[in-house]
């Protein structure tokens, strides 16, 4: 056996290096050569106002989900169907070369978050503009969705474009590209149910996330989980007069201020009864080694220009923002709200608030227990009502999986670094789904930067990221399937 | 001197009691006859949006200057001009018949309030209808201003039009009509200081309040002050994503809701510093006389659909919204307020606050308090900046005087009875502006009601109020000339 055994090695080991230099080389020449046409391709699709929480930009969600269907094709997908759902559809395209071949499903959402406030844009945000900065020399794609989550979706098109025109797809793939993720993916889970067949895999792949830095590659091991919520608490059955009311009616803003406030004690300890029951507490070894990822507070707070960070004591602020769970108000409104002066007691007032949670906590339990304790905290003279609006689990994911560490070399491939392993304060529930419908790890291979401002004005894409993604993401084919070999 | 005191006294009362009868009978049959073109005046009147809140209605505000000015001159005031002011110009009008006779002076205002939400009217707020009501079965006139103050402003240029048009007039009259009321009065401490001699007066009369109802005529002794202010909280530079950066920064919607909620103790005493400090006490004598008008708390709350009043612990509904001074948010914004859901931590928070002052609180040292405490209030990460909006002095008029008297006579003439002295809550600043500079006292004869819902959708005024106003208005002329003669 050994004789054979060592053939076998060898054998596997030539044509291992002699594909290794090849791929290496074609890749890079072949982005070279395309260039221009992937970036405008990109431009294409963020021209496209994607908004899925806003019902006015229906016919655009739409849209896109076609111009999706198209890119797939193109790029050389054998089937691509657009799969109708009970809200937005979902794209859905494969390339099956050789059923003994492991599988990957790669993930990702065509639909965007709104531009608001639009005004603090420095240009339209459905205009892409592609502009140099100090971080971005070759330049950076300024438009809603750049980074989240066209430009990162957009990259495993084009590297499938690459691997099917130079031969060098290892493996089958699958496409899943959704257009609800920012409204929480309310249709995937239906159509995970009724497609656990056709979107059988070996792993996921999603790039939907960052990395710490441009030189400090990352993988993003960790996501909190969500639950978001809307308040509206009533006081009189009508606007009031604040003069001839004033102080004698309670004010729903003033009650609703008070209600809110109360939610976080003198050491933002969140007040929600029950609310820290479930939450997983790190070792004192994982804070530790969390710890060391690089990090500068005085960066961090010019970056922002604050002149303190905030948050639960007894934490920093790394394992505030990824490992422990929060809660924040994303949109408060009520009474007069125009220009000039209006002396008023409005009838009503509202208020959109997320938690994020960590592993362990339960996402429906947690916005129960949110219900309860909010509802109880309403004085006399007013009504509360508490309207779940969407949420998702945490999700944790294993360092020493076969996904993790094709994925571990192929950053080390196109970076020249091992990359390190990071818990994101960001929330993609379907991870979590994923593992429950689909049995399958997700791996995530986040390009995006924390100063690409996602969900702000200004959001931004590296041209660099992109490119750095588009070549990265074939490495990982490889080395999954000669892993799983 | 003696028979000659009581022939002149005699002739006096022939005189008068004449006099007084014709009047009675005039005065009806002339509204009867001319009812529905003074309806048709006020609506045509009403059908102007004169929000002088709102820049984007300027050319509105100063249509209805005009329109003013035509109506008094249709009244017979035998001069009327259009003052040009730093902001909103301020329509002039008098009728002079004897400079040895005493002046009124009449106050009102033709900017309303804006009519937001507007999606709470049943017919659009510049489009008045009449509807018929359990309360109003002679009907009511459902517009923005329709009561304040245009409605009970214009009951004073038809005033005008019976005594002129039947030689009623007994005495010299001015009109002083201004566009900026619901915005501060900002122009009118300007325009006062440079026409003292033009407005020189014996009496300010005006109608911009209400009475306790309809079969309880009320004339209004007291008003609360106001301070208006706007606060904004910035907190990072941009908009942030609420997963990345939740929990590591302050949300500055977070801290707003702390910092206002900090603003009332748990007994809702207002907490900032030396606010109370000058707050006038009233005796237990006034409370007690206070407590005897006619209330209902039964009412009150159905008629707000409230289960329970809410306010300063120790203090009666009818206390906390007269004699003691209150802060209300009239509005509120931050972060995403649209349709569904977005995950952000805005860079800033903003509010209207407004306070109710009392009688000895300088309106100007509580704005200044205000900001002082609440900059206070603001932690490290966010910056706070408090801009005074506008304000004015409480005010208190003494029942004894000759203006008050003859509103009160006037009363018993049109209702039968005495009217209540009742100290209200809203404010109306320029009244001690006009003691300051005019040296004259006012008297407020107000004709509205609680129910009218002024500064809320549905807006009206009862028919029936705006023709009882017309008429017992040129009583209050008959018996101020006669008192002061």
């Amino acid at each position: 056996m050994k004789p054979n055994f060592y053939k076998k090695f060898e054998t596997d080991f030539r044509i291992f290096t002699r594909h290794q230099k090849n791929a290496m080389a074609t890749i890079q020449k072949y982005l070279e050569e395309h260039k221009d046409r992937m970036l405008q391709e990109l431009v294409d699709l963020l021209k496209i106002p994607s908004i899925s929480a806003d019902k006015a930009y229906k016919a655009d969600v739409i849209k896109t989900a076609d111009v999706v269907k198209q890119r797939l094709e193109e790029a050389g997908c054998d089937v691509v169907e657009i799969c109708e759902t009970p809200g937005y559809p979902i794209v859905y395209g494969e390339k099956i070369k050789d059923k003994s071949l492991p599988t990957v499903l790669v993930y990702g959402h065509y639909d965007v978050q709104p531009p608001d406030p639009v005004n603090l844009w420095d240009s339209p945000p459905f205009e892409p503009v592609i502009k140099k900065t100090e971080l971005h020399p070759d330049g950076a794609i300024y438009a809603r969705g750049s980074c989240d989550d066209k430009g990162q979706m957009y990259m495993h098109v084009k590297a499938l474009e690459y691997m099917t025109k130079n031969d060098e797809l290892p493996c089958n793939v699958k496409f899943m590209i959704e257009g609800e993720e920012e409204v929480g993916s309310e249709s995937l889970g239906w159509f995970l149910e009724r497609n656990r067949e056709k979107l059988a895999n070996d792993v996921i792949l999603i790039s939907d996330t960052g990395m710490i830095a441009k030189d400090v590659p990352s993988i993003t091991t960790g996501l909190r989980g969500l639950s978001y919520v809307e308040v509206e608490v009533t006081g009189p059955n009508r606007d009031l007069h604040s003069g001839l009311y004033g102080g004698a009616v309670a004010n729903p803003i003033n009650i609703l201020t008070k209600m809110i406030a109360s939610l976080h004690d003198d050491d933002n300890h969140i007040t929600v009864e029950g609310f820290y029951d479930k939450v997983e507490e790190l070792s004192v070894e994982e804070r530790e080694k969390m710890a060391e990822a690089p990090f500068s507070l005085e960066n961090y707070k010019s970056a922002l220009d604050i002149d303190a960070v905030y948050g639960e004591k007894g934490f920093s602020t790394n394992e505030r923002n990824s490992i422990r769970p929060t809660l924040d108000v994303n949109g408060i409104w009520g009474g007069y709200i125009g220009e000039g002066a209006k002396t008023v007691i409005p009838s009503k007032a509202f208020a959109k608030i997320s938690m994020r949670l960590v592993p362990d906590q339960d996402w429906q339990e947690i916005t129960a227990l949110f219900k309860l304790h909010f509802e109880k905290l309403a004085p006399k003279g007013v009504r509360v009502e508490v309207k779940p609006h969407h949420g998702g689990q945490a999700y944790v994911t294993p360092i020493d999986s076969d996904g993790y560490k094709a994925a571990s070399k192929a950053y080390e491939k196109t970076f020249g670094k091992t990359p390190i392993p990071q818990r994101s304060g960001g929330s993609i529930p379907i991870v979590s789904l994923f593992e429950r419908e689909l049995k399958s790890k997700t791996i995530l291979m986040g390009f995006g930067l924390d100063s690409d401002a996602i969900h702000s004005p200004n959001e931004h894409f590296g041209v660099w990221n992109y490119f750095k993604g588009i070549e990265t993401i074939p490495w990982f084919y490889h080395f999954f399937t000669k892993i799983k070999k």
